[in-house]
Formats: C-alpha cells, structure tokens, sequence
C-alpha cells in the first residue's frame, strides 16, 4: 500500500488530493512540524531534505510534489489525471507545475523560511516583506497566461488543479488579496466542492 | 522543427544537451542577456517569464527545464533518455530534476538574483553571502544520497545527467571547490567528454 507523509497546510495537500481522486489504496502519516519531526532521524531515513511529502512504494521513496503527481497520473491511468498519451500536452502540464514549484512556492517560502537563504534577521526581515509582491506577480501571471479554465489546462482536469488548490490556499496568508485574481479564486471554490478534496482536508485535519 | 531559445551560462544548456542528444532537428536561438532582451516585448510574447529555456515546439511553447526535458526523453524514445515505461523509475528521475530546479538552482540563484526575494541591498548582500553554505548543502545531499553513479540514475544514462551537469558548472561560482563533491566533479568531467556536450557547449559558444 502507498504511503504519504505529510504535513497539514503543507503542499503534500496537492499529493494527497490526488492519490485519493486516482482510487489508489494509500494511508497518510503525519509529519508534526511544530515538534520539528522533519529534522529528527526517523524521518530523515525516509526523507533525507526533511521535507514533506514523501510517497513510500513498494518500490522506493519518492519526494517532489510535481514527481509524485506525475507518478499517481501514470500509475492510475484510469483516473485520467494527466493526458498521458501525448507527449507535448502532458510537458503543459509538468510545465505549470514546475513553476508552482520553483517559483511560487519558493516566492512564499521566502516569508516562513527565509533562514534557507539568509542568516541575518534583517534580511529575513527584508525577505518577508517583498513576499506579497513576488508572490502577487506569480499570481498575476498565472490569472492572466496560465489557467485556461474551468481547470489550469482548460476542459480535462489533471494535477495541476490539486497543485495549483493548495498553494492557492496560502494567499492570505501572504497578505494577497484573492479578488485581485477571479479566476484562480473561482479555480479555489470549484476545487473546494471536489469530494475528494474535502474528504483530504477532513482526513487531514481528523 | 523545434526551437530552443537559451541563453549562455544559464540552465537552457540542460535542454540543449538533452536536444542534440534526442537525435532531433533543432535549431538555437541566443537570448542576449546582456542587453536584457529577455524582459523586452518580443521575447516576453514567447515566454511571459522573461526566462529561459522556452521550446518552441510546432503545438505551441513549453517552458521550465525539467518539463522540456521530459518532453524531449518522451518525443524521441529511440534516444532512450528516461525510463519511459516504467512509472516509479521515471518518478526517481523526475523528483531529482525536480530537486535541481527548485532547490540547488534556487539557491544558486540568491548570489546573482537576490532582487527577487528582497529590495533591501544589505538583505541581497547578505543572501550572497549564505550561497556558498546553501549551495553546498545541496551538493552533499547530491553526493551522498542522490547520485548512484557512474550516471545520476546508476547505469543508464538520463534526462537527470545534462541537467546535474549544467547546475555543476556553477560551482566555482558559487565559491564551492567541486574537490569536496568527487562523485559529482566525475560526473561532470565524464559528461565533459560526450559529443554531444562537446557540440552544444561549443554551438552556444560559436
């Protein structure tokens, strides 16, 4: 059985939602980040970043949300979650979430985690001040060039919209207004009535 | 045929090796960084990021290089650049792409692109200063955990080895003696030797 660590408000969200609209059989464990778990040996043998989320198979361990995504997507292709058979529209859609990953998610890490590329409280200080700007500017280009609609990739709905759904969770706290960007809010409310994405969040929280 | 636009010295040569070696008919298009070309209307209408890479591909364009390389291991199988048929396999090498992108190449990025994250000159000197520690923290992950040897993926050589050797390149750069990485400062005097590096170094150059 597929197991996922995670952490709750953590983009392993975007993993968990979709092994559980793929009909994989999984179970998930939390990581407690306020105990610092991430950093303690036990997760480390599993996770050697210390990072969340890690997907043990019978395989092997994988990390890296867009690796996983693309992982559940080909390993359950019944769920048709990515258009696997062609080459150049499934590139799209690891193209979206590779910017979710490199650069969204590094623009909002700068406001909790600015200690990995700084040790300077000023400069920590620095970072999480420019985050609304840098994030917004993410967001800004995703509303305008990047979500076709009513999913990121138009029609079919695929792993860029659990992806895009949790990051898209954390804009207030980045101090962004998400009426500045209708389309990724109304992106946010469709995927919140998704049932699988509320029995993720409730078996989360629960 | 396609088109990659790149620029010198940047991550776009991972998809170039990648292309040369794929068997495919491409042509290279220079984006001169210098005069900041990238930021300016003709190139933004190609790749609203103003980075590079960007593949022009005759359905449209793709961005972000572990996407690209993705797309170029799976249009041209007969080059045998990724574990294609197997899922978990592909994943493994997905998720180290993944970890240069978001990761080793991000933290690389606070020396010369600290304006991103912060406007305060103090706060950009002071990510400077921290990218020797972040960047080679990253290389040791890379050393003792990642790189199975000979190539990143073991035996076989893969769309992860172009793209380890791209980001290698910038070690001295980033103030880090690539003395204390054997394994991977031999993974990159073996990638040295390949034509098909030989070729794309010496067309970016030319």
């Amino acid at each position: 059985m597929l197991k996922l660590f995670y952490s709750t408000g953590t983009c392993a969200l975007a993993s968990h939602i979709a092994l559980q609209e793929s009909g994989a059989d999984y179970q998930i464990v939390r990581v407690d980040f306020r105990s610092e778990e991430q950093r303690k040996p036990d997760y480390l043998a599993i996770n050697p970043k210390g990072r969340v989320p890690a997907l043990v198979t019978d395989r092997g361990i994988l990390t890296e949300t867009p690796a996983i995504l693309a992982f559940v997507a080909q390993s359950f292709p019944q769920a048709r979650l990515a258009p696997l058979d062609d080459p150049f529209a499934f590139a799209r859609a690891q193209a979206f979430n590779s910017y979710l990953c490199s650069t969204v998610h590094v623009a909002h890490a700068h406001r909790m985690r600015g200690y990995r590329w700084a040790d300077d409280a000023a400069a920590i200080a620095a970072m999480q001040k420019k985050v609304p700007q840098s994030v917004g500017e993410c967001y800004a280009l995703i509303e305008r060039e990047m979500l076709a609609g009513p999913w990121v990739m138009g029609e079919s709905y695929t792993i860029c919209d659990p992806y895009l759904f949790t990051l898209a969770q954390w804009m207030e706290g980045d101090s962004l207004d998400p009426a500045r960007f209708p389309k990724v809010l109304d992106h946010r409310r469709r995927m919140a009535e998704r049932p699988g994405v509320k029995k993720a969040l409730a078996d989360e929280r629960g």
